[in-house]
């Protein structure tokens, strides 16, 4: 099958299908994704051996029924994908839900589980955090919150990084200050990479085994490798472990791209 | 198959199945679930490929036998049920079981898993735990003790949490004193969170890889990940260490719940 | 297929199975179990898939097939039998060997795998160890020699556990003289339970990744559990290590037992 | 099927087959093999176990798609592979790709996966590297920058190893003389093998779960064991964590030897 | 099928199979095993499901294929075998082969993996060493080297156990001096066992994961098992590191003896 010819298959149903897209699901979206108090899952998942032995045309059937999973519910999460095949060996796709009660994320997962195409997914890993207003920002210099503020260049960030980490016992002994302090050199040495990775932090304490889930996008991923050497060089390293076979490195994609991809 | 098509065929077989509820079992249950000497058991099982091809018909049927099998044993044993499927990537569903001896949670799951529904499930794991007096309270001021009875909030608690745990070798070295003053430290720390965060401890040296099961039910997982984030910032958190891939998270369901669930 | 059914067809095949049992066969299973320089062998087992899809006159037949290899190897090496399923989740059964040489033990263990119940088996563990004389009793006071020697309360012990364990390399760096009073210490806390825990030292250095395979039998599983609370407590536990996912808790069943439980 | 038909078959699907070769691509490959800024990706896959299961005709024509992929991406990825059937337990083959911008290789692996001879692959694992300019080798004396540029003897060098590294926390707390000091000790430790052992470097820290990616190349692997031995002796080797089960040994093979092998 | 009649078979194929067998051949064969500068692999394989379900003379057939391949390589390499299955857990069969270079045994590897016996075969482990001169024994004293050569006890010694260690990063750190009396205290210790326990070391530093192989043959498991008591309590044991799962236990047996085994 070509890759016109799936092209064509795959306008056919987008066509038929309903996409919604209103002011309101935008402005619902952006405040999940900016505002403390959101829950953000990141559940990655394998597509199953018999996937590969679908014809074309039933991949593209099975497909329908997650682009619906998706409408169905994009009123309640927000829902970004991301394609980990080819990149990483934990998984072939990686879901980012944000909502504001878990429940409904879970019941996103369900739903999509139970679709035509979820039955072809094994759910490799589920991770959960919770978006919070700054822990140290408000003890920073004028200057540094300024930096911190500072825009990121506009354009697609192809790259997502996801790293799940642990804080050690001895650092939740430390008082607020010495951790205060240590924030502060880390948080430096972000900010020569804050126009080109962007970031974002959740909080993950008894949510899940990781204290925080830490989330990057870039299109420069050697800047973020040079971000990623600062932060080894500052001394709350020493207090950050990272847990399983922690990093997942995935390319964002719109869902039409992932069908497209998928389909072949 | 729609979804009201699915409630249907439950409500069918609701209807024939004789679900006993009397007072004396209700009373068991009590006396299970609050008093100490009772073993409690974890079970994570995952569904196997296999139910996912089976048609809504069928898998109406095999769940009968999963409510035939609950209804048959409640008489010696608590059963609770907990759907991970979508918040978990440990399993899809958990049973959490009280018994006055364990041999009878051991019968009730050899039935269940010799059933038709349980011929579509896979151990993922099963951890033991045992009520017990408390250890520490005894020596803590009145006002705590007051503050540890009050009542927490009525009304349904939907997220389940378990983290079992170890304590290091060190802990159990020290003396019942020094023991006893960190503990009063990490209780004081969970006070704030009685109201909404519901908690129960099961003691497992022995029974299993870890010390405690701790179990938490709560309808504000924000206010849960607040009391974790406390626990860890006491003195006793140095001390302990939680093993494998421990936190399980899912949302409390009915029976009827999970086999509504389960159909589609 | 009703539980009555099941045990008419076991009782047709205990009638035309020839099991053996004499005078000769009892002494020498007595005197591996009790005596020094015998092998034990744990053999943890799983079901796999297919077994769950025969159906009961089928796994009858299977069945068959175990109690022939028990029988036929039981002049040679001892075999006790422990059901697993609904209590760990290791495993299905689990077979204690014990053998003065360790190729018999192999030699069983190979006919068991060749037999038609043997193709429904995966392998999940083999741990070997040797019963040897004590190490440190000699050096023990008379009084705690005569409490090890008081016999436990008669009767069944339902429960048994298996617990490998490591030393730390500091402990073999210990003298000899060090390691008793801590195995002296490590002694009298068991001397409580001596009634209703039964225990056994099986010494696996070189044969085995762990040093010591510790198994106990227990109608008190409370008791078991205060027990190894207690062992926590003294000082030779912080050389202790236990290895992989140790615990592993059954309940003790007769050849015939087993054969009618998995024959549903 | 003999091993001369299987070349037979080869041979005619080599001359249907159109493999492009020019200057520019040439030069495209030494600029991303030798020049810093390039991604390195270490892709390793397991054949499932249909793959046996394949007639040699199949076989061949499933290779052919492999070949296929391979000539449609040279021209922005340089493709080696290597042969791990037979020396690893980890795979069966192993690609190094290097490209100028990771999604590159993403779309490569993307094609591949979905090729006819791709739906026989399991992805074992995948890390990312990036070649940078050396860090330390600006500071070491001119003898030594001397004998780091002599020339490697040339001819095929048949055996490959892959490392994955990560470096302690405290090692990126040292500031940058003690950790360059470090490294000249190191490096003076393998100048003895220059002559006989290839090495090349990706740093990786961000990208994936370690912090280095050493490569190597030699055709005597006992000048290699005897080079990892001088190297554990340095006192940078203290600061040296492998993660994982690291070493992967391999033999270079042409995209044509593999396919050879592989129909067999 | 009796074992009688399997034996039938057998001996029919071994009739018609040519097993060279010549004074060169046992020349190169010892040259291999003794002298330094010999690759030593350890293959270690699981026999897959459908192994289980072939008839026994289909299976003779495929263990025709086995004998096929170890014949056609025995010129290059020395090739021992042992039965793993029913005394370890790791896998059923276990290959040690000496070659003089390493593509010698990656190609009789890929010979038996790609012959009708091997397509049952699922690759557990592979582990690579080298044979060298001693280290340490030049500067042991003239008594010890001489117990050293003590001729071990004829006759067959029928087990096999392999146990890869890792040394600490101290260890390395240590001059030659501190490390070679601490080898003297270690070889003391293995003196008392020298006739009843055969070793042998492969050194692995690049080539696996470990630092060395050690091997050792008995045919008294007990003398085993306190000889590796002994070397845990020297002080060489603390810089030890035992890595994964690491004791494979085994029977060694020859080709006829598995072909009949496995035929069963």
């Amino acid at each position: 099958m070509t890759r016109s010819r799936v092209m064509g298959l795959v306008l056919i149903w987008v066509m038929v299908g309903a996409w919604v897209s209103n002011a309101q699901a935008a402005a619902d979206r952006e405040k999940l994704l900016t505002e403390p108090g959101a829950y953000g899952t990141f559940a990655v998942f394998a597509l199953n051996e018999e996937w590969a032995k679908q014809d074309p045309a039933t991949r593209i059937v099975r497909l329908t029924s997650l682009k619906g999973v998706v409408e169905q519910h994009r009123e309640h999460v927000t829902i970004d994908l991301y394609l980990l095949r080819g990149l990483s060996d934990q998984g072939d796709i990686m879901f980012r839900i944000h909502a504001a009660e878990l429940h409904e994320t879970q019941e996103f997962l369900l739903d999509l589980q139970s679709s035509q195409f979820g039955k072809h997914l094994k759910t490799v890993g589920i991770m959960h955090g919770l978006s919070k207003k700054p822990n140290y920002v408000p003890g920073f210099s004028d200057q540094m919150k300024a930096d911190l503020n500072a825009v990121s260049e506009p354009g697609r960030k192809p790259y997502a990084i996801v790293i799940p980490i642990r804080k050690s016992a001895d650092w939740w002994g430390l008082d607020q200050e010495k951790r205060a302090a240590m924030m502060q050199e880390h948080t430096a040495a972000t900010l020569p990479y804050a126009k080109t990775v962007r970031r974002k932090l959740y909080h993950s304490s008894g949510l899940d085994d990781q204290d925080f889930i830490t989330y990057f996008e870039t299109s420069k991923l050697e800047d973020f490798h040079s971000l990623m050497l600062s932060l080894e060089k500052v001394q709350e390293f020493r207090h950050t472990r990272r847990i399983g076979h922690p990093i997942i490195l995935g390319t964002m994609k719109s869902l039409d791209e992932v069908v497209e991809l998928l389909a072949q």
